[in-house]
């Protein structure tokens, strides 16, 4: 966690937010967007995908995207990609971190990358094996999301056992980061109060344990102050809400960027984003969706009279 | 609290929800919205407000909806008054509970209700002499909204000194119930656990406390389920968010109703209410008034997989 801050935020919309657009996000559309997220201060964030662009088009430039990422310092710079092809590419690309992606479901896991969990994992050693390689003391950092852990829209309940099992293969393998994945939007926060106090106290010490929540029933900042008491301090969101649910056409994807950062400000804790730059950044999003609707109840509401983020208040 | 639930929702959209709506909401809508909501296991609802018809007409039809609404058993009827000339008139057309509210903030007390705070607080007391003159065991219970209690648009921050010591003047003064409000949406989680920590500490044993929450700026269900880990038991909420702001055109009002009763069945804590039959009450409200977007999120996306809610698990 870069020092100064006490909850770091993590940008996915880039990723997350804009893989289902039908729409093709321009380069310097994406390029503009990540410059002024880093600008506004967003510690972390996740440029593109590593998939081959014929399944997702989206991504086909993620070379370029990431290439002129490196070119503005002070944040980190994530791609994701679910197997050793990619996490190839995005090392070549020079990423600070891969995030990598398997379902705890074993039925989701063969339906979004399809394979096995077991196979999942393997291909993880190949990874870790692959970075390891490399030279330097400045390792590509790799994260593991643990997708479906709160709920299946294929197998439904997924047992806090299984979700254990898994992260603790992850951990073994050799991952620098836990990502307990709310995939669907199924999460409750006494679900997340549960699951988070479980992983945190089984693995928090030897890596840092992130949350990734979507607002697809409404409840994703509810979830997100539950993991925040039960001492979670990392969280995926997407600036506006983008990203969508194919499955649920009205309802969002991502949590709010915007209104994460109002919640966690609001809190006392300090993110080092600037709340007010990042609202402004929603501007680029919209020049190049047009057509997609942006969510978010703070850009729309605005600040409470006498409001001081806690990062101004430092 | 009725028997057999864990967790008390009541609705306000008949009152909060559409007193500022320039449309009529018609006579025979409001008792069908009232019926239906009943009829899906709502423990208490809040029917209409005793005010000048010239300030709004939205509930010139009070007195009518009041005797519809009981003529249907098994739940609380509720009316809002903000002074002593409209409890009569609650008391007359016969309500179970009065509303009274009074804000924290003496700045908002005069802006809203045109008195100071120490008015309001003489006029709550005549109200409970009159109560106390009618006979009978089933006397009216008169609760007490603590207006702008998490911040105020006029005044900014309010300390939690100044509402204990209103909260404390009211269960002197024969308060039946604490309503901690969030009436312009300010609230954040970490200052709600705080507030409801001590006001129920130093009241829940004399009294039930409540929280009125508006989403106004997104964390409406996150203020919730602060609330509700600091012991808080009874919600205040609007089928499908209905309220907005004025001074906010796009920010929703009320927190959501379907989506609280779904974090709390979620959360294995019983309603009574049918969350299914409750959505369903929805299309009451749409055609009653076609030109305003209707909130809420599991509404949109559906009941996760395999989702059982506690009242039905029961």
């Amino acid at each position: 966690m870069r020092p100064g801050i006490d909850v770091e935020c993590r940008e996915v919309g880039l990723r997350d937010g804009i893989q289902i657009q039908k729409v093709f996000f321009p380069t310097v559309g994406k390029i503009a967007w990540l410059t002024a997220e880093a600008a506004a201060g967003m510690p972390e964030i996740e440029v593109c995908s590593f998939v081959p662009p014929k399944l997702l088009p989206q991504f086909a430039d993620a070379a370029e995207v990431v290439a002129a990422a490196k070119t503005i310092d002070g944040y980190c710079i994530a791609a994701l990609s679910p197997n050793l092809r990619g996490a190839m590419d995005a090392f070549n690309a020079g990423v600070h971190k891969l995030n990598y992606v398997t379902s705890v479901s074993e039925e989701h896991n063969l339906a979004n990358v399809r394979r096995t969990v077991d196979e999942s994992v393997e291909d993880f050693k190949r990874i870790v094996a692959l970075r390891d390689e490399s030279a330097g003391d400045n390792k590509v950092k790799l994260a593991t999301g643990l997708a479906t852990a709160l709920g299946c829209s294929i197998s439904g309940q997924v047992p806090i056992a299984d979700v254990m099992k898994l992260a603790e293969r992850f951990v073994e393998a050799g991952a620098d980061e836990l990502v307990v994945s709310d995939t669907v939007g199924y999460a409750n926060p006494q679900q997340v109060k549960d699951m988070f106090t479980a992983v945190i106290n089984e693995f928090g010490k030897q890596v840092p344990v992130a949350a990734h929540f979507h607002d697809t029933r409404g409840l994703g900042l509810a979830n997100v102050y539950a993991a925040l008491e039960s001492g979670c301090r990392h969280f995926d969101a997407s600036l506006a809400g983008l990203g969508g649910c194919p499955f649920a056409p009205k309802a969002t994807g991502n949590i709010v960027m915007d209104d994460l950062v109002f919640l966690l400000e609001g809190a006392g804790l300090k993110t080092g984003v600037d709340l007010d730059k990042l609202v402004e950044v929603r501007e680029i999003v919209a020049t190049n969706l047009p057509e997609e609707p942006l969510h978010g109840m703070y850009a729309k509401a605005g600040a409470p009279k006498g409001f001081v983020p806690a990062t101004q208040a430092a």
